[in-house]
């Protein structure tokens, strides 16, 4: 099927182009009934819901542009190959932690996947003061699995070779990660846009030539360490919760890079809901609690990442890597034990740079996050940005030395008290 | 033309296979008078010296295993498709540093290349004792170039994506290094071998916790931390010099990996020549002189290196990393020379690593070199090993504080003057 066989969906049109799938009207039901809804509220697709008398799905497809800025930014609707390629991955390394793959269509760009109910965005959910059992466990557990089974330490290598070829091909989705998150907070790039109020923080952060070299290093990490899978785009908005359930979804971004980069990148976006809160708090200091719980997440996000990490070196290390031929074999076991401490120091180191500069780019790039956005008090909404951006300054220069989860909890709570405006 | 038409050439048979190709009748001559004769003395191709009566040409031919194994160690003929492309890239990259390429046939693995005469095997030459102005600042100027412009630092990201993508293919003959480089040295391996005599040596050595921990972490950058184009066999014996050039040869291992590997492993090389030099001294002390010689040349290469990675820094930096619209541009030129200073620091530790690495490998694993094999007096050749086994391992151990070729030179000298048997 060529390229321009490609059609957007509508809802108007949907029913008449999936209705012929029988996999999709076994499991919700006959077209005839269904019912349509938009729902995308992501920067780049379409997503629907679709109601069938006998269950729901979701339908995700590409659009041949990016949605947040419009047809004047054209983007490859390859992007949902890479997707669909990466949901696989996931399911397989992960089992549980992604929706049900349905249907796969690459010509139309189109997922069809499981309906998630009564799941919401883990964000909105955070914004909201929601808390979730659990929550930082599970989401270290699935960057754990999924990053340790997609890398040299597990797989064969001439499969993981494969796959680093295959994604080499998402292009264009690097290039926004390239250019967004590590380059353009760090100068007025056009894109560009801060809350009023920042003009001074951010000033400095541009003028701090230490910053600026140690996020072009962190971007030279992203593009050349190829060592396992990445979501690449692991935000809160990616995470779907329920009382009892936790999904992550929307891989798109989805490359060989490092390890640490989806756990900081999780990790900032749990740091940002935390330094928002006062901006949804029902009165001064109503979520403080809440605060420090949101803390524990982070800090469980890493905790729970070792933990797995450790059980995975342990039961799983079938690589090209740290093989055990050369180290329990040989009556070394602590010198396997020595490489795992060090390799996960390395996560640590590379997890607190990619925190920062996710971090900066939320608040001074092109995509920020609703846990800011929605604080109608611009004032307030710049302070709660300062803090963020003071923290994400400390992280990056302090990543090399900073001790642990308790450091980086405290650098949180004393940024949390302080005015960085 | 399937893989079934492959068929290794022979002398007799080459003018019939090779003779109806126009470039080559025109530059060497027609094919009734050729002569052929079969020179290789590498680990793994056939290699022909074409003569006819206006000139040679050498003909390289992949066998589908490994020559030095024989047919119980298969290898497939793609390797000179990656040779080909790397040496492309190779010309493009620094003109005139590889031989011309005349002529490729994918099925039949082979290359026509320009012949190389008066040249030598620059392993031979150091053997014999000879000098070459200008050795190791040409080839750190080579590997400057060749891994500049190889990287993010001066690619375009979609084509080094695809270049990513290409060279994953090169999968067995990463393997080999993988395996032959980083692992078997570490342990009793069945392809091992060492001289008589080094046993205490081996012991230690496989014994010391941290080195095994250390070269598995050098491994994990090798297969992960994808920064270049390498040659990725860069020793003495890829190497071709006459009085008045210098050509790099046998690209076939060539990978995306660590700008620091090439240089470490040709600085290896050069420091294992220094290190067998007593063995192929006319008198006690005869080669002293040459030593120290082989010891400047060390330096050179990295001094060389950095100084021309410099000069592209400031240059010809168009990729996207430390673009200058994030340094020059917003009057920070302060930040990229930072920069650089600590990417040069980086690169100089890998360079320290795989120097160890490469050096252990050619005396305790499968494949190693004539500097050492050459030495008939089985006990000096020991000693001469057993030195050079513990510069590697000093190496390794020091890479991340040793402070700059002085330092190197230093250790070198020193383990030169004592017993490490």
């Amino acid at each position: 099927m060529s390229a321009s066989d490609y059609a957007a969906l509508t809802p108007g049109s949907l029913p008449a182009r999936l209705g012929g799938l029988d996999l999709l009207t076994r499991r919700i039901g006959p077209a005839e009934g269904w019912q349509v809804e938009e729902v995308g509220d992501g920067n780049l697709n379409l997503v629907f819901i679709l109601r069938g008398s006998l269950g729901a799905a979701i339908v995700k497809q590409a659009l041949p542009y990016v949605r947040l800025v419009g047809e004047s930014w054209p983007l490859p609707l390859k992007r949902s190959f890479f997707e669909y390629h990466a949901l696989q991955r996931q399911a397989a390394r992960d089992p549980g932690s992604v929706p049900e793959l349905w249907h796969f269509d690459e010509a139309q760009a189109l997922i069809v996947m499981e309906y998630l109910s009564p799941h919401i965005i883990l964000r909105h959910g955070l914004i909201a003061g929601k808390r979730y059992g659990g929550l930082g466990e599970r989401l270290g557990q699935f960057c754990a699995r999924t990053l340790f089974r997609g890398s040299d330490l597990s797989m064969k290598a001439a499969e993981k070779k494969a796959d680093l070829a295959l994604f080499a091909g998402n292009i264009e989705l690097c290039d926004i990660t390239e250019n967004l998150v590590f380059s353009d907070p760090y100068f007025e790039a056009a894109l560009n846009r801060h809350t009023p109020g920042l003009e001074a923080a951010v000033a400095r952060l541009r003028g701090d030539l230490a910053l600026k070299v140690a996020a072009q290093h962190l971007k030279m990490a992203f593009t050349s360490q190829a060592e396992t899978l990445l979501h690449g785009d692991l935000h809160t908005g990616s995470v779907m919760v329920s009382e009892r359930d936790i999904r992550v979804i929307d891989p798109e971004f989805a490359t060989y890079g490092p390890i640490g980069f989806d756990i900081g990148m999780l990790m900032a976006n749990f740091l940002m809901a935390c330094l928002a809160q006062p901006g949804h708090a029902e009165s001064p200091g109503a979520r403080s609690g809440y605060q420090s719980w949101l803390l524990s997440v982070t800090a469980a996000v890493w905790t729970s990442f070792e933990a797995e990490f450790t059980r995975l070196w342990r039961e799983e290390r079938q690589g090209i890597l740290y093989q055990a031929t050369l180290y329990e074999d040989q009556r070394h076991g602590l010198a396997s034990e020595i490489a795992r401490g060090e390799r996960l120091g390395a996560i640590w180191r590379d997890a607190l740079g990619f925190c920062g500069v996710e971090i900066h780019r939320r608040i001074l790039g092109l995509a920020h996050n609703a846990d800011f956005e929605r604080i109608d008090d611009v004032a307030l909404r710049a302070a709660c940005e300062a803090r963020a951006l003071a923290l994400g300054t400390a992280l990056i220069h302090s990543r090399h030395t900073l001790s642990g989860t308790q450091a980086l909890l405290d650098l949180a709570a004393r940024v949390n008290t302080e005015d960085h405006l």
